[in-house]
């Protein structure tokens, strides 16, 4: 259940095909314990997905992906049917409401269930390497693009908000690979990484993976980011997009919304990387994404003690839609739409 | 050292002059303990204002009030000389360098260090019952203009930030005492207490007084204040303020200025209420407002365990300014500025 997996510059993988199950790093006990869990079925896969053992869009697509395969593998060995393995997928598929990603790979996968296994586990395999393809490929856009904007001769000071690193995506990541392209270019002075509660992925996971490409940065609280921003210590932000509408509004992470607001009155960019897979058409605006409210448990706990009074409600909303017209820029494996200036998704990627 | 402390609808007060000591509610062990800290030298009491023993601008305002009696009495007995008291008084003075009040209430009392302890304790005392009456003028005030500028007759829809209730003032509270005369006048249908990290003083604090007050109220992650406002699920955000400048500038705990952004955005009324002693007209702009950075623990551990990677630095400011554009009403014992529309407290309150 449980084994040391690569550190230092070696490229680390979320989720993991193994041949007969799925290995899902375990981010709900990082950067204190690096442990991976071994998924067979996909009751395990929908509680890993739901807790957050596995998280970021791009790698709960992923772990979707591999989830057809695990629910066709544990149909055959317990003997189901066509459709109760068809019901198993659709599981998995609603295990988040937010992410587009989960379904939209799951969807592809499916096109290929009639083929079996083999079709599958290619399908899925492809999700993946394309996932890394595409982050690569944002990596390099967005960092040229940064680079000519912000348009100064030293390296960048970036703030951004929650994990979109390798342990986010499939591999490489999302906004947090522009920064490290940035790194790889020598152009990146400091990262400001927003804490990110009440699940602390900006703590636990961004910083970790910060500190494991040697990246100087400074962990701060939530509540920090605006005024780092105000005070001019900060050049753009990056983040990451759960789903991102047909009119560049963007739903991600709870408090990124307040991190573009800062931007905006600040006049620094801020940037949304993402890969295409992440723009839902079918979705006109933000107003029509769910926003899937978590447990009151996380913001009245932490670390299973609790902080606040015993008669209190939490709110907790696990992400917020940031309106289109504060995108600067949406980076995707394509390029970079310039959103707040008119290059809406729904036109330029239709 | 430790006592119960009244609870239920009493009048709770978390600076207390003995007679011959200053009891301080120890509001680092809220809610889960409410003990009572007994304060006879100065070193103890600049230990509890800077581990935030006694916090909230106001507070700490009416604690180096009486500090003075307390270096006066340590002064008798160890023997010092004048200047040494005066010194110690000092101390006390600089014990945190963003709230304006700790140096207005310190300054006052000196004024009559010279007539002695009697005089010296009737002035703190004036201090405290001054900041109660005004806490209570604001209260009205403010509910006052609230309720007529968002002209709804249900109860409305409060978000908050950080302390600003009695456990942060000499007794009834600044925002918090606006949010307790509402609820007073029936008028308030939930409170959003935003969990002010790095300390949670929302989540331990806030909610710990609105619990007791019997107000509805939900805890939520800083982050979460922007979407929450953007969705509409906010009337109005009412905040406290640790130094006011003269074009309406306002210093207050980090993470008050995403909360004012979100409020512009959204346009509804973001309200600073604070007492006229936190208006510092010797500062012109928020640009000459020290901040203090706190310890970066703070942000990397929580109750004693690391939360961050073991390389990961932290970044603490604990405050923030919030530009005068952005304060759409400044509360004071006087009545409300609308600073955002051009009522500037340099004007004003000059």
């Amino acid at each position: 259940m449980s084994q040391e997996i690569r550190s230092g510059s070696e490229e680390l993988s979320a989720v993991q095909w193994t041949g007969a199950s799925l290995a899902l790093i375990d981010q709900t006990v990082l950067p204190h314990r690096t442990e991976t869990m071994d998924v067979r079925d996909v009751d395990t896969l929908v509680d890993a997905i739901q807790r957050l053992v596995v998280r970021g869009a791009p790698a709960i697509g992923a772990a979707g992906a591999y989830g057809v395969a695990l629910a066709l593998l544990q149909g055959e060995r317990e003997g189901w049917s066509a459709d109760e393995i068809r019901a198993a997928v659709a599981r998995v598929r609603e295990a988040r409401p937010t992410a587009v990603n989960l379904m939209v790979c799951v969807d592809r996968v499916m096109t290929r269930f009639d083929e079996g296994l083999e079709a599958v586990l290619e399908e899925a395999a492809a999700v993946q390497r394309e996932d890394v393809e595409a982050n690569r490929a944002m990596g390099a856009h967005g960092a040229d693009w940064l680079l000519e904007r912000v348009g100064v001769e030293r390296p960048l000071r970036i703030l951004t908000h929650c994990n979109t690193g390798a342990l986010a995506t499939a591999g490489w990541g999302t906004a947090l690979g522009v920064i490290r392209e940035l790194h790889a270019r020598g152009r990146v002075e400091v990262v400001y990484a927003d804490e990110t509660r009440p699940l602390l992925q900006g703590s636990r996971l961004t910083a970790w993976e910060l500190a494991q490409e040697g990246i100087p940065h400074y962990v701060q609280a939530d509540g920090a980011a605006a005024g780092t921003i105000l005070r001019g210590e900060v050049d753009a932000a990056i983040v990451g997009a759960d789903r991102i509408a047909a009119n560049g509004d963007t739903a991600n992470k709870v408090g990124t919304v307040g991190v573009a607001l800062a931007c905006a009155d600040a006049g620094i960019p801020f940037l949304v990387a993402a890969p295409t897979t992440t723009v839902d058409l079918a979705t006109k605006t933000g107003d029509e994404i769910h926003i899937e409210l978590r447990g009151e448990d996380e913001v009245l706990e932490w670390g299973g003690v609790r902080t606040a009074p015993a008669g209190s409600r939490g709110h907790n909303p696990a992400f917020d839609v940031t309106p289109g017209r504060l995108v600067t820029g949406l980076v995707t494996e394509r390029g970079v739409l310039e959103v707040s200036a008119g290059q809406l998704p729904g036109e330029r990627l239709g």
